[in-house]
């Protein structure tokens, strides 16, 4: 079983203090196509979870406690392959994602562009945010009514 | 298809509050390979600066201030897409890196793998850190020696 004290692995950076929880930021990446997919954070917990299962766990900010991606939904993510980066305090999974990432029903939580119809007009005014994704499946047949 | 409630750009949830800065986290993405080159955090500022410009700015958290990336190194990330995500909490930069985006000479700040090297041991003991990337440049020749 896993000690968690073992630093060898664990010498990310988890700097990210979010109410109380030390975090690293966890990007997920379609392994085959590279589209990113969402950004969330792990602690020390959700990286060795993902490890031992192959699949990828968080912390959830909102609700302050462990994340299994999909565990409701069934839209969980098969982790092939982790990097971290320059600093530790990141890592990015390279994932098979199920159904899709986002719980709005896209395949990418990504689905929104900052964008402006003019392009003669660049004043900060102008730029808007942009649906530019078709949806995957509907979020009320995936989690039920609000 | 523009969402009413959307319209506002600086609608963003500045949400992740990190030593009294109000920041979302950007991620950077090449426009083309969609190599995911880094993970960094911007304010409202930043997010004006970058739309205004055309070139990344991030808000910097171990400065604590502004920061125009490639300013001093000249490795500038030229902006063609910005998107955000389903909590508006995050945005994705699809960007054109001149040079590198990692200080220490890699194209990708994510050059270190989690792997081991037995896979049929999935003890987390096994996991190590291997940089998997080659350099781009020598650090030393574009930042001086430290």
């Amino acid at each position: 079983k896993v000690d968690p004290k073992d630093e060898d692995l664990l010498n990310l950076n988890f700097r990210h203090n979010v109410n109380g929880e030390d975090l690293v930021i966890a990007v997920a990446q379609d392994y085959e196509t590279s589209e990113v997919l969402m950004v969330a954070f792990m602690n020390k917990e959700a990286i060795i979870k993902t490890l031992e299962t192959g699949k990828a766990h968080y912390w959830s900010t909102s609700r302050g406690k462990p994340w299994f991606k999909g565990e409701s939904s069934g839209h969980i993510q098969e982790v092939k392959e982790i990097f971290t980066d320059c600093d530790k305090d990141a890592v990015l999974l390279k994932v098979k994602q199920t159904g899709a990432a986002c719980h709005e029903g896209y395949y990418s939580c990504f689905f929104r562009e900052i964008s402006h119809d003019n392009s003669n007009d660049v004043n900060i005014k102008e730029y808007k945010l942009k649906i530019v994704k078709d949806k995957v499946f509907e979020p009320e047949k995936v989690y039920g009514e609000k």
